[in-house]
Order: structure tokens, then C-alpha cells, then sequence
């Protein structure tokens, strides 16, 4: 069933059931699917995220096809398509042209949940401890690119006999770190308000800011195009002011918010103030070519200096709860973990580079933690393994690299496995780390 | 810009910058012109929902066109697409084709705020309030229930020869009374612990499960087409059935609720609790052909009984702040008030009709509050008055009609002056009313 033949069906009550029963339904599946994996997580000391990223798996592409984001192509699950097509008396075809006609509805609830999450980490960082660690997060932002991207590119230049442009591809997806999973994980261990946590979120915001400098270059070398240096630079440029920007506003903004805030009294103003302010430098951030993701949190940094930001806590939360879980989940749903079984032989090399690149994204972010000079002892450890999760950054370049058609599947499977690898590892690894230290402490108290 | 040709621009980076300042630029123009009416209603002592549905009619269709639903066919504001255009580096035919395929995202947003605030009405309903003040408070809902139904239901069909689905549409939008409005003036006129006052929410919270049911019929029966008895007494029962089902759960479902939340240690639970009972109320709501908007009032009631009513509020507050809000503004956005126009010959027809309306909505309450017995002395006018505001659950009834293209452009004019006039009137003549009492009350003491 294409659009047209949909299109002539809006307006039939029908078609409004199956619309209403589909989105119901899905959040029902994420949701159930998502709570019972995050309390099994909980009573194994591990992060939710961890649970919401399996309940993604096991509804989605790699599991029962509940959840199936439109891009994988994949069928919905027989069950499902039927399910809704007796209640809403429709076509199980027409259920699911409505299925993935009505999806972009799910992606952009979680889409608003990440904003939250973001706006949420900005608003718990201490802003005078991120520019205290300015320098370290600078070198361990610099490091966790440069050295993935060069020991990426260049194994798979001269170990794989990977062509150049796939080569650079790769290499560009290992500079990632995902702020939303960095940032939830570190919230969730009560440690991001350490030196340590603060480190790796400033560190991820530059990450964040390079991997799109990263990406416009990538993509107009991989398009074929001269590499220009113009749009580079105004990116570059672009970026620096963002983020002096919001370092100036944090200052001198919060005030003003207060000022307002105490002046509003239609009911509800904290959470509705505090969105205008999100979706303001959302807006700003696109508008100067940069993700709307580090608008986000660059609304949370500003408004950490109001005297109300307890009350925004409280008021953002549930929105995080909700829709960030939805973000996490909808990840899961679209990794293939196909490519993972070596029985299939065809997988095998593929297997093979996504050791290396593993091992390599690994090395990379971790040895990045030991770069900094820093007066204080801070645990490096915590650091390298805080910049680790590709998650959906890593996701992102992988997308664009498919759609480009610019990589082979065994390079495919391999980035999708480190990006999953790493991103489920850092959580393990960290807790592990962190609940060894706390008990040398009690041994030590 | 036809589906093929922007489908051929997906991937392209552009596309995705379009979309994000298209959908925040949405959410702030929303935000900012909805809150600075509802200051100004607030300092004008008026609900504030009037605010949020002006702030619509601004910013839509009868004003700026920037936020302007598909349906309506009108064309955006120059300014809006050439401002996102030239941030985009796209054509504004591009920014407009974008702008209407993601319109569905910010629709299904404020279904969730609509679904969100009626499950607050039903938290909010005190169950034993309503079984004390019993005998009256159901004449009273009964009564403004049928009296405006058949009156305006009647009065359209053989005075202004309007067919019979708009009519009884229309009918069924006059049965409501808000009990949100109501309730607010009644505590800011200090007046919500006499017995008036216990009547009149006693009716409202009655008045509420009438509406929805009516609302599940009639929008039923709409979709159906033809007037059946059959499916309008199988519905009839469904709704009794799931309303009777719902009070029965609040009091046995509740403390299945509260062992499981008090088990459950991911954070977020009692929001992602509550979301899952709304989800599964909607969802069988729906399945059985009922509204789903029905299933979040009955997931309100039946979470009620719980001991964490308290913390439920808390946390699905800040969601109805946020997106009830949008629900009410696009209401506002989709409204044609050039149909009010008294100089256009054309649409006196419709003015005649909204006057009707007006008058028979007020009559039809005012009326209920003199039908009860009671052996105490109670003001009936002010019970009258009380029942009087149609408010948000008079335009939930207006935007489902809309929405399911019942209603023709003057029908719809007539409802919404009906529903703003009484919304209006309510409380600046319970004032009028009330201070005059005091000042008798005065003299005589």
C-alpha cells in the first residue's frame, strides 16, 4: 500500500483506530519491555540504560519485530499487524502502512526525550568545576578523536586493505561519544558531579562539537567534492562562539530567567519557561549549522545558574523518564545482531575487523584518559571508560556511511559492533571500576 | 514539492536541519504566544485556558498563519518558510512540504497533553465526595446533561435545518462542564467548601463520565455514518461497562498498584507506572470501540484510589503543562473566525446560530440548578452558574469534531463562541453574584 491509496483512507474512522491502537500499542511494548529489563538491571547493579538498550533488542530488528524502525526494512511481526488489523477491521498491509507511516511520531517524542536528557545533564553540571576541568576535557576530547581516527584509518589502510574513503569512514565513526549514554550512565552512579564525571561530560560536549567539524570534512572528501576549507572553518568558528556563548549566558541569563520566573502565574510556568529556553537554543544551535543536541544542553548549562533549578529538576524528570527511555529503546530496536553469529562464515572477516576496531575504540578512549595534566588525583580510569559509548552518535555516522553506500557489509557489521560493543561495555566496566574503589574506601574508612 | 521528490531529498543534511527548526520553531511559537495570553488571563482573573485558545487563534489560520494544521489547505507564512529556507539552504516549496509531513508529530503530541490532562481530571476525582453530596449532585449533572442536549440538539435540527450527525455533535459539546474551570473559580472565590460548591463538583466529576460516554457514542456513531440503534446500545453498555469497571478497579486495582510501585527501584517508576495503566486504559478503551480519551479518564479514576495520588500529580503536571497546552493552541490555530465577521451577508446565518447556542448553553445549566431537593437553603443560581463553563472538555469535543470532518466552518464558529462565552461568562457572573450576596450578607449582620 503506497501514500496515495492511504491518503484516500484518511478521515475513515477506521483508519483513526488503527492510528491510535498503533502508537497506544508501541508505547505499551517499549515501556513494558524497557521497566522489566531496567529492574533486572537495577538488582544487578548495572545501569537501566543497559536494560532499555536490550528491551530495544529483543522487540526490534535483531528480536520480535514489535518495534521496527521504517529505515531497517524489515516486516513488523506477523502478531502484531494482525492484532491491530481485527481490532481496527483494516488490512494487516494497511496496518502496516499506518505502522510506519505514524513512526515519525515515536522518533520525534524521542528525539524530545534526548533534548530533556541533555537539558538535564547541562542543568546538573556544576558550571564552575566544567571550566575548572576546561583544559583536561580539551586534551581528553582532542585525544579520544585523534587517536581512534588515526589508529582506525590506518589498521584498516594497512592491515584490512581497506580503500581510503570507507577507511576514513570508519575511522571517523570511532571519534564518537554519546553524551545522552555517558551522561545518564554517570547520573545514574551519582557520579556526575565529580571531577571525573564533569571531565568526561565537558569532554563529550567537545566531542560532540568535533565530530561534526569530523563529519562535514568526511562527507565532502567521501562526496568526491574538493575539500574547501570555507565551510570548515565557519564551523569551526560557528562552534567556539556557541560555546563561549552559553559559558557568558550561564552567567548572566539565569538572572534574568529568575526575574521572570518570579514574575509568571499561570500555573505550570517552571516546565513551560524552561522549555522555551531549551527549544530557543535548540533553534540557535541548528540555526548556526551545529546539533540541536548541544542546544540542549547548553539550555540546561544556562539555566544551571537559576535559583530554581531544583524545581526545573523536578518538573524535567518525568519528560526524561518517559521519552529518553523511548530514545534508548528505539537504538536497540535497529541493531542487527545478525552479523554477530560466526557460524555464518560470511561473517567471519567481518568478525575479525570488528575485534580490531574494538579493541582500537577502546585503546583509543581509554588511553585518552590518562592524557590530561591535572594537579588533583582523579581517577583516569573512570575517565577513559566515561568517553568509551559510541551509542547513537556512532549510530549516526554508521547510517550516513550506508546510505553513502560507501561501505562494504563486513565494514558495516564491524562499526555496528564497535559502536555496540563499546557502548554496552562502558556501563559494565565503569560499574566494576567504581564499585572496586568504593570498597578500598570502606576498607580504607 | 510532491512525496517522490522530497523522498529523493532524504539523506540529505539540509532535510534534517529543515526538520529540526521546523519542529522547535513550532514548540516556541506555540509556547510564547500561549503564555503571554494566559499571563494576561491570569491578571484578568479568567481561566487561562481562554489564553492558550486565543494565543491559537493568533498564531493560526484567523491570524499570523505560522502554526497552521494540513487540514485547513492555507498557505504558511511567507516569513516562517523563507526564515527556516534560508536557514536550511532549501527552497521554501521544500520548508512548506516539510512542514506539512512532520504537522502529525506535533499532533500527536498534544493527543498525548489531551490524554494527560484528562487523566489528571479523573486523579483528581474524589469518588466519596461525589457518593456524599450523591442525590442532588447527579439531578444536577443529569439535568445540565439532557437539558442542553435536547435543546440544542432539537433547536439546530428543525430551526436551522442542520443534519442530524453536526447536530447531535453539536448537542453533545453543550452536555459539558469543565470541571477544571470550575473548580479554580470556585477555590479562588473561596467557595469550594459550602455545599454549593461540593454540589457543583460533585456534578462536574459526574458531568465529565457523561460527556466522555456521550463523546465515545456520538463519535462513533459518526464515523459509522448511519444512526443505528443497534451499535449506539452495544456502545451505550461498553461505556457503562467500562466506566462501572473503572470505579470498581479504583477501589480493588489501586493497591495491586501501590505493591508494585513500592517493588519497583528503576528510577522514574511512579511517571512510567502511571504511563503504562494510561497506555492500557486507551488502549482497551479503544479496542472495544470506545474513545481512548475515555480510557485516560478511567486510568485517572482507577489510579484515584492510590496512595501515591499525590506523586502521580507531580509528575504528569509538568506533561500537561507542556502539551495540553498544544492541544488547546491548535484548536485555536485550525478556527476560521473570518465566519464571525457580522459585515459579510454570508455569515450572519452562522452568528444567529452561535447566539442560539449561547443562550441555550447558558439556559440549559443555569436551569439544573434549580431541579435538586434539598431541605437546606442553597443558591441555585450560583449551582447554576457553577455547571456553566464548557471549557477544555467543550473543546475536546469541538477538536474531535473537527478533526473527524463533521462540522461545517459556521457549525464550528457557533460551538467555539458557545463554549468561549460561557467559559467567559462563568466566572465574572459568579462574581457579580457572590459579592452582591456578601454585601447583603453585610447589611444584614
Amino acid at each position: 500500500m503506497t501514500f496515495p491509496t492511504l491518503l484516500l483512507e484518511i478521515g475513515n474512522h477506521n483508519v483513526e483506530v488503527a492510528e491510535t491502537l498503533i502508537g497506544v500499542g508501541r508505547f505499551l511494548l517499549i515501556f513494558l519491555a524497557a521497566r522489566t529489563l531496567a529492574e533486572l538491571m537495577v538488582r544487578l547493579q548495572l545501569p537501566t540504560i543497559l536494560g532499555e538498550l536490550v528491551a530495544g533488542v529483543l522487540i526490534g530488528l535483531s528480536g520480535l519485530h514489535l518495534i521496527l524502525p521504517p529505515e531497517t526494512g524489515a516486516e513488523l511481526s506477523n502478531w502484531f499487524t494482525s492484532t491491530v488489523a481485527s481490532l481496527s477491521s483494516l488490512s494487516p498491509s494497511a496496518v502496516e502502512s499506518i505502522y510506519i507511516e505514524t513512526f515519525p511520531n515515536l522518533q520525534s517524542v524521542a528525539t524530545l526525550g534526548l533534548f530533556a536528557l541533555l537539558f538535564l545533564t547541562g542543568l546538573e553540571s556544576e558550571l564552575d568545576e566544567l571550566v575548572a576541568v576546561g583544559a583536561q576535557a580539551t586534551t581528553v576530547a582532542v585525544t579520544g578523536v585523534v587517536l581512534p581516527f588515526a589508529m582506525g584509518t590506518f589498521g584498516l589502510l594497512y592491515l584490512f586493505h581497506v580503500p581510503l574513503i570507507p577507511a576514513i569512514f570508519a575511522g571517523a565513526a570511532m571519534t564518537a561519544t554519546s553524551i545522552g549514554i555517558t551522561a545518564s550512565v554517570f547520573g545514574e552512579l551519582k557520579y556526575l558531579k565529580t571531577r571525573e564525571g564533569q571531565t568526561v561530560i565537558g569532554a563529550a560536549v567537545l566531542d560532540d562539537i568535533l565530530g561534526i567539524v569530523i563529519l562535514a570534512v568526511v562527507v565532502a572528501v567521501a562526496g568526491g567534492g574538493a575539500l574547501e576549507m570555507g565551510p570548515i572553518v565557519k564551523l569551526l568558528i560557528a562552534a567556539a562562539l556557541f560555546v563561549a556563548l552559553s559559558l557568558f549566558l550561564s552567567r548572566t541569563a539565569a538572572p534574568a530567567f529568575d526575574w521572570l520566573l518570579d514574575r509568571l502565574k499561570a500555573p505550570g510556568e517552571v516546565v513551560v519557561a524552561s522549555f522555551v529556553v531549551l527549544c530557543l537554543c535548540c533553534f540557535a544551535a541548528q540555526a548556526i549549522g551545529l546539533e540541536a543536541a548541544l542546544g540542549a544542553f547548553a539550555a540546561g548549562l544556562i539555566l544551571s545558574g537559576s535559583r530554581h533549578t531544583h524545581a526545573i529538576q523536578e518538573t524535567v524528570k518525568p519528560l526524561v523518564s518517559l521519552f529518553a527511555t523511548i530514545f534508548f529503546v528505539l537504538i536497540g530496536t535497529s541493531m542487527d545482531l545478525s552479523v554477530l553469529n560466526p557460524m555464518d562464515p560470511a561473517n567471519r572477516p567481518g568478525l575479525v575487523m570488528a575485534a580490531f576496531l574494538l579493541v582500537v575504540a577502546i585503546i583509543g578512549k581509554v588511553a585518552a584518559g590518562w592524557t590530561y595534566v591535572s594537579k588533583e588525583k582523579t581517577n583516569r580510569l573512570v575517565v577513559g571508560l566515561g568517553m568509551m559509548p559510541r551509542g547513537e552518535v556512532g549510530l549516526i555516522f554508521l547510517g550516513l556511511g550506508t546510505q553513502a553506500g560507501l561501505l562494504t557489509p563486513a565494514l558495516e557489521a564491524a562499526i555496528l559492533l564497535m559502536v555496540i560493543g563499546t557502548t554496552f561495555l562502558s556501563p559494565i566496566l565503569l560499574r566494576l571500576v567504581l564499585s572496586r574503589e568504593e570498597k578500598l574506601a570502606e576498607q580504607l574508612a
